[in-house]
């Protein structure tokens, strides 16, 4: 028994070793499990075995019916921060603390860097989310798509990850109360300030309305 | 098959509640497969699968001879950002530039908030590094840990994950070249800086001083 998971998780490392060497990539099939194991000189079990291994590490995933992909992110876990298995207390405040320090510099390097790709996308999340802020629709989603176009607008890879992260944390961390408290109108109105910044490329300009958006955020937490 | 996996997942999310609510802490040893299987009503087998899952998941740990034991820092995985997949051209000009971010700011919080405890550690381990730098040994992990203890005086617990995270990527990303090329002396000088400023309470020194620190090093990255 002991054996036999080591071989699965040196199989597991062999598939991984793949996908690091682009023989597979984000978002590719998986060969079928008679040619993996052949290939792998492997027993199918073991295949197997390597996969459920792969899919809870986040490298691999079961779409139904269709079968086993490459991640289109390898290897990023669900809650890396591990918000689930912590203190509750403060913690929204410690999230908008920390995106406090990141997100305002993050804008400025998006003015800075942004791609015409990038901005296209920026002004089309932030319309979508205006519209369903004005039909009195859930913008959550919306909203953290706004700040990660953003991210990813640093083009700086570790930004990109980490800043979802935080995101992410907040809905995972607060799925019992989805709306961080904050007026429609004034989510509209800061967001509208970043986007135009970006637009114009001015990191100053962006830095300071991100500043007050996340700001105002952490007032409204406070009050609560 | 397919009834299987659902059923050790959901024994794992069962065990992960119990977790979740204290009824196991970090660091707990796991109560025996018998007396599981029992309590849950699975099989072992079942209560063994739910067992690999939460070791893929960095939640459970296995000590050798000892037995199965809940992490010390449940769900956190050992490469959150994924490092291991990117793309390695200029990342750890990205991962400076990410530090540069988050760091002076860590350093101005840590001088706010810092207990007695941390300030304790911080002063060890700075001294610690002072002698494997003027002996001629690696001081990588005794580096990374002056950080994260720094890191851990925000009381921040995001920061406290974020900022490990990043520095560990360093250390996963660049395996092969472990030395970051910079003089042990000016090490010795900015970090003292740094120290001397949390330790007399001035968040502006501390921020200034890990600016200078970082910057520093992304200078020698670039040159190399």
């Amino acid at each position: 028994m002991f054996e036999k998971v080591l071989l699965s998780e040196k199989v597991a490392n062999n598939i991984k070793k793949m996908i690091i060497d682009h023989e597979l990539k984000p978002g590719d099939k998986l060969p079928n499990e008679i040619d993996l194991a052949e290939k792998l000189n492997v027993s199918r079990s073991t295949i197997r075995e390597a996969i459920k291994i792969l899919i809870s590490m986040n490298i691999l995933e079961i779409r139904r019916g269709k079968g086993t992909f490459v991640c289109e992110k390898p290897g990023i876990a669900a809650d890396p921060l591990g918000v689930t298995f912590m203190n509750k207390k403060d913690l929204l405040l410690y999230l908008f603390e920390t995106r406090l320090i990141i997100e305002p510099e993050m804008a400025a390097l998006a003015a800075e860097r942004a791609s015409q790709k990038n901005l296209d996308r920026l002004q089309t999340v932030f319309h979508k989310m205006k519209e369903e802020i004005l039909q009195g629709k859930d913008h959550t989603e919306t909203d953290i798509s706004f700040h990660n176009i953003i991210a990813k607008s640093t083009q700086n890879p570790i930004i990109q990850r980490i800043v979802p992260i935080i995101n992410d944390s907040i809905k995972e961390g607060y799925q019992e109360t989805k709306d961080i408290p904050e007026s429609g109108e004034k989510v509209i109105i800061y967001h509208e300030k970043v986007l135009e910044a970006i637009l114009q490329k001015s990191p100053q300009q962006a830095k300071h309305y991100m500043r007050e958006h996340i700001l105002n955020g952490m007032e409204q937490i406070s009050r609560k």
